[in-house]
């Protein structure tokens, strides 16, 4: 639960003063996310979260966040919009943290999903993939093919521990994907954790986009492959492919996914499969003891992963094949 | 932090589609508190809290809690007011707990007291007071002496591990406490808890009181002994006896104390610190290791007692004698 810092009333008031937002009325931690200390704060005006970005967020990392997220709000996406204080900053210091105000969003994020959040979702995701292009900075993805080696090595020798020969599976699967990776895919800035807790809904229709703090530039189709993880299995593993159609025909009717892009998909699920596996295991391996935050379970993903490596080609997802 | 049950979209919008109270556009989980859960609850109206009551709770108890929060709103105070559902009750049920939505309160509680902050809570405690005038329910403290007896008992014998010879002066206290403690005094129904967090300001002016847990019928001037208590100290436990006689003369100003009251102070002072330094004392010696909530340090009321020990008579408060 995130609030590692605390603010007192006084700091808020004072860092409050230095905007044109009114003056504060209330002001509680959030008890959602894992990565940052979040606050609900209301002023005469209206609503805004307050985020003092922690360790896990590289300094350096955030001007490309904020000014992200300023520029697809700007362009219609519905996402946090940094708020600037009187000195045209939107990246501020607080309680010795960087901290920005965003606006806040309307909306709840589904805990069971149906076909109708997939094809919400769908429309979303290629609505910020409009969004994005001509965004000028660039971030690379720490988490792709070269994190993952690293990620294979500092997980190999242990991984057994959570299954007998995840290992070497671990391995083969990125020795796979290191040949069969794509190389020229259209690319643009992603989200890149698209997940539930993500996306808010009013009813079945997305309200906005949050958490954009693993956005990076990326295949924009390699997007989709994690919406496909993330959404698209049951709880019991099994793949719904109705939600998938759902979520990729939504998807195209905004942005048509190109052949190469289509005949892609099953090595980039695989590829998304693998990297959820590797930080979960990561974390997993490496989480202290009576950690407040409780590792999420990689073998969901390991499960994910074995899905994509018997699919031949998109019909496995529910499109024409390329 | 205060989220032990989870509550999912699909639940939540049917719980509240048995209120009278909008759609729900928004929900969020609050990270302040340790004995319930809340959450941030918008609707398509306005903002509620919706706590599910946990363990701590009796449930007996919670009819007491409820209808006390609607009877002091009905008269004016400013508290938490229980909303009914369509079928006339506010205490319903959800997710397999007690549960109810309360009405929404504008605010900040003060991490850094200043004298003026004690006026207002000296005003709000004598409204408070007021307010409660002919309440029909009745709720025992069970953390008055027979409580506290019960606690020594339990704590006597490891309380040296936290300071050596607490075991015997709490003991002695007690013995002390057994005689002097007033039989006869104004009772009512009070706070009990009236600690900063529980007292929301919007400037100097109190905008709000809330957990309304520990309320209970007890003398009324020991609800202001816990204040004196919780306010008039410094982070260094030297006694600040201006912010006494303002907390003290605000409160006579709607509910002028008898010269019983006034002469009872000093015992009444010592057997609130008595009773706080017993409860933490008690958590300090039995908190399961690794928990999440980190228990608060006893010696700060045994360093309060010390204090009321040495205080001869209501003068010691910056009151006139009685």
């Amino acid at each position: 639960m995130a609030v590692y810092t605390q603010v007192s009333d006084e700091d808020l008031s004072r860092f409050v003063a230095d905007y044109d937002i009114g003056d504060v009325v209330s002001f509680s931690g959030i008890a959602e996310g894992v990565e940052n200390s979040n606050f609900h704060v209301r002023t005469s005006q209206t609503s805004y979260i307050l985020t003092l970005y922690e360790k896990r967020v590289a300094p350096q990392d955030l001007p490309f966040f904020v000014n992200l997220m300023e520029y697809l709000a700007a362009r219609g996406l519905r996402c946090p919009t940094p708020i600037r204080a009187r000195d045209g900053q939107a990246l501020r210091r607080l309680n010795g943290r960087p901290a920005a105000i965003v606006s806040f969003l309307e909306g709840l994020w589904p805990r069971r999903i149906v076909p109708a959040h997939c094809a919400g979702l769908g429309d979303a995701l290629a609505r910020l993939h409009r969004a994005q292009e001509g965004f000028p900075m660039r971030r690379t993805n720490a988490l792709s093919l070269s994190g993952w080696r690293s990620l294979v090595a500092a997980c190999e020798a242990r991984a057994d521990e959570v299954k007998p020969g995840l290992g070497a599976s671990i391995k083969a699967e990125l020795a796979h994907l290191e040949v069969a990776w794509p190389k020229t895919l259209p690319e643009g800035v992603i989200h890149a954790d698209l997940f539930p807790d993500n996306v808010f809904f009013l009813g079945d229709k997305v309200s906005g986009l949050i958490d954009f703090y693993f956005a990076c530039n990326d295949f924009l189709a390699y997007d989709l492959a994690i919406c496909l993880n993330a959404w698209c299995f049951e709880p019991d593993h099994a793949f719904n492919v109705t939600k998938a159609r759902l979520l990729a025909s939504a998807y195209q009717h905004h942005r048509p996914l190109s052949p190469a892009e289509t005949k892609a998909l099953p090595v980039l699920c695989r590829g998304s499969a693998l990297r959820f596996l590797l930080t979960r295991l990561y974390d997993w391996l490496n989480h202290p003891e009576g950690a407040l935050v409780r590792p999420k379970d990689p073998l969901e993903y390991w499960a994910k992963l074995q899905f994509h490596q018997r699919v031949s080609g998109p019909e496995g997802y529910g499109l024409d094949p390329a």
